[in-house]
């Protein structure tokens, strides 16, 4: 009913973005997250439970009392399982179909959002720069439902990516064209900017198109739609007549 | 530089939705939602400041130090201020435009989110269930960056509203029509459900019409887009060709 120190050595450090990446391994946890993860392409490293019942084919399992459940658990109220996965291998960036690449974005509960929202409209490849938050950190992986497990995503050098993709690139601004109005092709890049400063200069150079969702109520804000919610208008603009 | 017994015991009571609607007051904090608010229509009670360099003109202030801010805030890295609004005065319900119904929204963040877009898209009327989470909520509050003084946002038994309106009703279901291909009114009422378990059966009787956000994506899921997330496509599409 408890583990090794390695074992609790490995998940805790697991929190930290180097030691996943050292050890190519995440934790998701909880029953619905780690069920959807398990019922995935993603393999299994080892898994802990309080109650097995869910678990009985598994073989990399250990039983543990609710007392070090709540131990290695990052979550308030921590559900049943908390389960090691290896990251998937890191495809090669696809250059055709619908695009989104996120330049630093820095909030996980937004990045998660993203991952399922490209889940759900069947987003051929999410381009992350190398500033955008890990999308193996434990809340991300929390927010995404197992839709982790179904997105391309690749941490790269945007800048560099975007100077040689021949799609064209729609950078999403406060003071772009009207979405509505735009005509959109099927194929394309979609560039969503840092919550605080939007998209980087350098970035903004390299796009063919802007695009903006207008506001219809009366004042005018500097305050903007925030970035998952505006991804999700977006998203749905370019999918909507497909 | 610091607060008296009752200044104290007022603010922490306003923790509480019953201590909020007897005194008809709510808490906003940190520079940027005060700001907004103080510019709003809405009327202060009180403010307490560590640092009153931005509201020298204002009457109903103490200064506080660091450590009272700390005792009597709700975030994490508190900034700098903490201010008592009045409730606005709750209107009629309108019976004109395009209106928003919530049937039991129960997380913060969604309704902070949601009033924000009925904010951006101009939304006439935010009708809450009874069931749905308090809009003056501390964490509503923070989500909704200043959007609370500007949508018009009622309580009450909803299934009475429905019954009453002439609009047409659009329920949000995992199985209704493609919004895409529907063809939507200037004026109606769009009706989204709770996170877990969407729209109450006798709520959904009262629907004349059911809508859906169609998924791209290959795999067949359970898991719908978040009610934000949602939220946002729909009205977008309410929105787009106005």
């Amino acid at each position: 009913m408890s583990l090794t120190k390695n074992q609790f050595k490995l998940i805790t450090s697991l929190q930290q973005k180097k030691y996943r990446q050292k050890n190519h391994l995440f934790v998701a946890e909880g029953t619905k997250v780690v069920n959807e993860l398990l019922n995935s392409s993603l393999k299994l490293d080892q898994l802990f439970c309080v109650n097995d019942s869910e678990y009985k084919n598994i073989e990399n399992k250990d039983l543990i009392s609710e007392a070090v459940l709540k131990k290695i658990s990052t979550l308030k109220s921590p559900n049943n399982v908390v389960a090691i996965f290896k990251m998937p291998e890191v495809l090669p960036l696809k250059k055709t179909g619908l695009i989104l690449v996120l330049d630093a974005i820095n909030d996980p509960g937004n990045l998660g959002t993203i991952i399922r929202l490209c889940d759900w409209f069947g987003i051929d490849q999410l381009v992350c720069s190398m500033k955008t938050v890990d999308c193996y950190n434990s809340k991300v992986v929390q927010a995404t439902m197992g839709s982790l497990a179904r997105v391309s995503i690749v941490y790269t050098d945007i800048e560099k990516y975007l100077m040689n993709t021949e799609l064209p690139i729609f950078a999403s601004l406060m003071d772009g064209e009207n979405v509505y109005k735009s005509s959109l092709p099927k194929q394309g890049v979609l560039v969503m900017g840092n919550e605080a400063n939007g998209i980087s200069e350098a970035v903004l150079k390299l796009a063919n198109n802007s695009i903006s969702i207008p506001r219809f109520g009366g004042v005018q804000l500097t305050e903007s739609l925030n970035v998952a919610t505006a991804t999700a208008i977006l998203l749905s603009e370019f999918k909507r007549l497909t």
